[in-house]
């Protein structure tokens, strides 16, 4: 039957990934991190679909992020989506859920989202979001306490040198309406000033010229201020006088000095986070508070895209529902993990394997393989009694499994067991009990 | 802006769901329990993307199994599904690292699955697979390790009435060459057979003759054969005898038998398995041993699939790869497990709510809430300093929060907190050390 057919080509898609053990080991380190410490400052989870009907998303993320939905028709002729990211979808949730849910509602939500994005090293069309977010709450608090939250969990992850970079969008689109901009060029013009710590200050002047069409005395007018280099503090200083006459860049500053205020009394160390005021972030929807995480050591970059967005939940409900939170993205944070080692990688789950020395001895090694099973260690019985014990032991050697027993007739005539640690070679003759009593 | 507007509705799809925090606590339950056990007999995790190009599925699960697909053209034009089942990802990933793997390959995989089945109770279009193999031996022991594997499960999940019903298709190949029918009608014949438990020897019947189309003589002496009612190990001999002439047959017959012998050293009741000479399976892959599992209390039906199937992988490859294993559905035992009370339902892993008493304590009421965290314990701080108490407890209350404390003039004069027990309504004023051993 096989042989007279052409194989077919074992291809994944570009852009997405198998895991293997090792592989989730680091994934799950970096998740429960993140889960244990959302749920350690009372957030509860949830988990949504991966397809949602398009609407929902429409219209609300911007145009250059519709394009990378993967977006097709079901067999009912319904216009439907992959999740693109985790929050839209909670929004929803939250909209259709809005009369059973008591507010404010913190949940977090970890799980896959889907990009057509191009893949290359370090994207993926396939990646892990991890979310948390207040629901119902117009206080920036929340948003200070997602920085204090995010600060910790990198700090647990393992990290040394990162930080919270924030500003506010009512801040930028002061500075919008200080230069005299209009105001739909307000998410074109965050789009391109959020690119700076990438792509540089020219690049980003020039693109506001070239490719948003925006007028050269606009642009220097944005380009100077945005560009301050002080990060600390005293720069919102500088801003509330600069923009004295702008009450809507004052409202931002005012919530940016909320937030530094909540930081500070939560002793949160003040190399972790600080003003970056051309942090705008390139979605849509955020109304408030905007801020990013970065990862300091080597060339990381973001790792996380946070803010405030008091009108998403509201699209569902035709009035206004604020909220705030934010993502880390998982992906950076593994890669990072693992080529630093940051963490002692395990790969596989299994602590010992049970060889069988010959046919004989197999029921004897199967109920041996049982005894330490009901004893909770992972045991794997070697799947073939015809094998050779030589190859036996370059088995468990190659699958990384540390421990190997022998139970050869020897073994058999004593009622014991020979255990032999792979690691160090250690080999010890034991009876059951102790066996288990060394593997646990 | 969001008056302008009209509302979009806030509508997720229809046979999927949002799973709140109660949901996930039991649906991790399920699955940590399955991840236990599989890894206690020697399995390691992989997982798949969610997205694979539809040609690796095609041909391979049957005509009525691609009508469900997920399947639509990307960006790229290419004809992609999403992930219809997580065994033929994982065939697909084995062929692709074939060279890099290590056999036997023994392998877990948790993930989602996407049908596009008609939603109804109890059948979802989103539904988690728990799914478990050993590739690269053609030894029925490790088809027998899997039923002794899924009984173990069944049990640490609290089920006490169950059973895997196992049969074998070179058997049932046997029968339909006994009975004369064609080579060409053995799947279509697996398909219909396999609903008896569901539908009954009659409707069987009559969809062999008018569904199938086979021959009124041999569907009489399949079905004579078939329903035989005694489901012991007896049977076995009573069928060698039958099919003394069907070598195939005899060789279905013998693995059965070696299954039963595995499960007989393993000391497992033989109250939790049996021969079921109806039980086919749907799928069109399965080469030999074939078994579900069925929970026996309440009207519940099948909760997992599984057969060997040394087909495969070999399809991508061109040579062949004896693989074996189950995939136990975890929808239904999550629902009776809710149902049935089997576990105690957590609708909330937070701890404790840190009440805000007045502006004034807002800043203590952080700092306690920070030192809890500190102390690993789960604390929520209470969002609005200018919300009554009352209406605080309230909260905690409609929110499954079994602690709430209380800082209010007297207890900041004290240096002390009030905890209390929202269950028992039990209030203690305590220092912080006091609490913190009291929520441990």
């Amino acid at each position: 039957m096989l042989k007279n057919k052409k194989p077919i080509k074992a291809k994944k898609l570009s852009g997405f990934r198998d895991f293997f053990a090792e592989d989730v080991a680091v994934r799950e380190y970096v998740i429960n991190t993140f889960k244990k410490v959302f749920e350690k400052y009372g957030y509860e989870p949830l988990e949504t679909p991966a397809l949602e009907y398009s609407n929902i998303s429409l219209g609300e993320t911007g145009k250059e992020a519709e394009k990378l939905f993967y977006r097709f028709k079901d067999q009912g002729n319904r216009d439907i989506m992959l999740r693109y990211e985790v929050m839209i979808p909670m929004c929803r949730s939250v909209a259709e859920n809005f009369g059973k849910i008591t507010f404010p509602y913190k949940r977090y939500q970890i799980q896959k989202v889907w990009r057509a994005d191009k893949p290359q090293k370090g994207r993926f069309r396939e990646f892990t979001q991890c979310d948390a977010d207040t629901i119902g709450s117009d206080s920036v608090i929340w948003d200070a306490e997602f920085i204090q939250m995010g600060i910790e969990a990198m700090r647990d992850l393992g990290f040394k040198k990162y930080q919270a970079n924030i500003s506010n969008r009512k801040f930028l689109n002061g500075i919008i309406k200080f230069a005299g901009a209009s105001q739909n060029d307000f998410i074109p013009i965050c789009l391109s000033i959020d690119k700076m710590p990438k792509i540089g200050q020219k690049a980003v002047h020039n693109e506001l010229l070239e490719v948003r069409n925006i007028k050269p005395e606009i642009v220097d007018k944005i380009m100077n201020i945005i560009t301050l280099e002080d990060k600390s503090r005293k720069l919102i200083k500088k801003f509330k006088q600069l923009l004295a006459k702008t009450p809507i860049a004052l409202e931002g500053l005012k919530e940016l000095e909320e937030i530094f205020d909540y930081l500070k009394s939560c002793k949160v160390g003040e190399e972790y986070y600080c003003f970056a005021p051309f942090i705008a972030r390139g979605l849509a929807y955020y109304t408030g508070p905007v801020w990013e995480f970065e990862v300091l050591e080597g060339n990381v970059g973001s790792v996380a895209g946070c803010g405030r967005y008091d009108n998403t939940i509201g699209r569902f409900l035709g009035k206004k529902v604020p909220a705030t939170g934010g993502s880390f993205g998982i992906e950076r944070l593994v890669e990072i993990i693992k080529s630093r080692k940051m963490i002692e990688l395990k790969s596989n789950p299994t602590k010992v394997l049970v060889t069988i020395f010959n046919k004989n001895v197999f029921k004897t090694s199967l109920e041996t393989a049982n005894v330490l099973r009901k004893n909770n260690i992972n045991t794997m019985l070697y799947s073939d009694p015809e094998e050779k014990l030589d190859k036996q032991l370059k088995y468990a050697n190659k699958k990384g499994i540390p421990f190997v027993i022998i139970i050869g007739p020897d073994e058999l005539k004593q009622d014991k067991v020979t255990l032999k640690d792979m690691k160090t070679g250690k080999q010890q003759t034991l009876n059951l009990k102790q066996v288990i009593q060394e593997l646990k």
